[in-house]
């Protein structure tokens, strides 16, 4: 394998601004291969209606991606039918999930080093009558791996969640010990895989207010949260908690942190979205494969104008290529340290 | 009524560091009137263990409260038992309910323009067999009122909280049309007398991740939250939601925004700590009085070494004194405006 990371970039919903943010990629120099999986036609009809000069290379594997400004490596995806931006199409959903497919399967196959998607709109991927809540579990799927964990990171922070998007009063009885297992095991392991943390510091909240105030406010921490962490901790883990929400999000604690668990959705994610709203990434975690993705939706009022922000794209590129340099260096590492005691025995 | 606010300051757990920041209060000039409401033996104890210079002046209603470097207006209340800076003591839990009983009946019979308290600590109240479960319950019986609402607060950034206190399990059925209608109601009213804020333009966050997801992620915004923002609006009040927690909390909404309204204590704490650790400051709306809190505890570990920060306890006493000067000018554009049809009667 090459030095060189090569990035899957999947343009999303056709009718969103994911194809003119691609296309807006091209107007400087990458410092990284970019290969945009999506329909060749539908990113020239697109270029040609923000007047933006960028040439389509055909990519296929085993090429060096395209870097220079005014210049788009491109891996054909078919199935999408003309449409108009903004005007969301049902005929569009299947081309859709195959631009996810044919990235996911490239990682896999090690023809990409990991994926980036710019957004796809499940409403209308549902309303053509096809199942789908989302990138995560379709990747999670598609990948046969049984638990995923959605991290959002900015350059400062990073929030990961042990329960995502479930109604508020189903949440206390998702706390399971299983669950917290599988997600603190995870995203110690990715912390360390994808970003290079020896040995990470995670923070963990409690699920109740003041983490419980000792069972006064819920049982939970005592009964499922406080004995997870204390075996995992027996691992060599390094956790803190369960900490109250409203402490944890202090420069006291998260000075001396690699990351922070939330319990639920909205006690983790307000805060990152506020400190780094339009610069976070939404990162995969648990699959085989280096996934990230912009954090806002499709956007349909601006797609076509030419006023989307790339910033959230550009953000979710540096962070992908990050995890893709890592792993790679974590691969060649154990490859040198495999092949270590075999040349001993051969000696 | 004269135009000079008058604020009663309770010092707080004896143990802890509430009576040291009263004290380092006295070490500069104050702009506002402040009577510290504790034991004068405990103050003048503390100040010795501190080596602060600082002369206490006893203060009855009428006084003009003193101001300058070096001296302290003091409330004597008696009833606290010599103590040791950091060690709790039960004996002491009736003194520290008999300071916020005073500071508030001051307020009520006019002595005071508002109170400002420093911490407590509830477990020691409670050991000492007294039901007990926070600063904001206790003066909403006192003041014999039904709701009350929370609001923590920095320079910033309002935000206040439909229930508080409560396990996460507890929280979905807690909103009800009845318990938001009273507190959107508080809040708008409060903005208005204690802020000045003519037309309070208040963002309402969803109970459920992504506010529901149009009853794909908990029906609780379609069934209740929707329909009672719906009738308020009908009322004139400016509310705009029900948004998804992670949405609200950025520029785009709090841009034109006076205040947040969060459903439960995790949705909105964490951002307002993390925006203005050590600068915020805890305020009581619903009551008939003014009050405002600090947003730490008790510190007992700081006690007694002179460390504490004061930074909370300054932001509480200015934010105090803000609202008792919009309270008492929306007082006497009142009683003018009540004055002026008399006139016209009479002429």
């Amino acid at each position: 394998m090459s030095d060189e990371v090569v990035l899957a970039l999947t343009a999303g919903e056709p009718a969103g601004i994911g194809p003119e943010l691609c296309l807006q990629l091209a107007t400087g120099q990458r410092g990284v291969g970019v290969v945009v999986i999506a329909s060749q036609s539908l990113l020239e009809e697109r270029a040609r209606l923000l007047g933006l000069d960028v040439t389509l290379h055909p990519w296929q594997p085993g090429l060096v991606p395209r870097k220079g400004a005014g210049e788009l490596s491109v891996l054909h995806v078919a199935g999408c039918a003309s449409l108009q931006a903004g005007k969301l199409d049902t005929a569009n959903s299947r081309y859709v999930l195959e631009t996810l497919t044919v990235a996911a399967r490239g990682c896999l196959a090690g023809d990409f080093d990991g994926m980036v998607t710019a957004p796809v709109h499940k409403g209308v991927i549902n309303e053509a009558g096809i199942e789908f809540s989302g990138h995560t579990e379709f990747l999670q799927e598609l990948c046969g791996v049984e638990r995923v964990v959605m991290m959002l990171a900015t350059e400062e922070l990073r929030v990961a969640l042990v329960t995502t998007h479930l109604p508020l009063k189903d949440v206390p009885a998702a706390i399971t010990q299983e669950r917290l297992t599988q997600v603190v095991t995870i995203l110690n392991a990715d912390l360390k895989k994808f970003f290079g943390i020896e040995r990470p510091r995670i923070l963990v909240a409690g699920l109740n207010p003041h983490a419980g105030e000792n069972g006064h406010l819920g049982r939970e921490e005592i009964d499922v949260i406080e004995p997870t962490l204390e075996k995992l901790r027996a691992d060599g883990m390094q956790l803190t908690g369960p900490l109250p929400a409203d402490t944890l999000f202090t420069p006291h604690w998260l000075d001396d942190a690699d990351a922070a668990l939330a319990m639920y959705h909205d006690q983790g994610l307000p805060v990152l979205k506020f400190q780094g709203f339009g610069r976070a990434v939404n990162i995969t975690l648990g699959l085989p494969i280096v996934r990230t993705s912009v954090d806002h939706g499709t956007a349909l009022d601006l797609a076509g104008t030419g006023k989307a922000n790339a910033g959230s794209l550009h953000t979710a590129i540096r962070v992908g290529e990050q995890m893709a340099r890592s792993l790679k260096s974590a691969n060649s590492k154990t490859a040198k340290h495999r092949k270590a005691p075999n040349k001993e025995k051969s000696e």
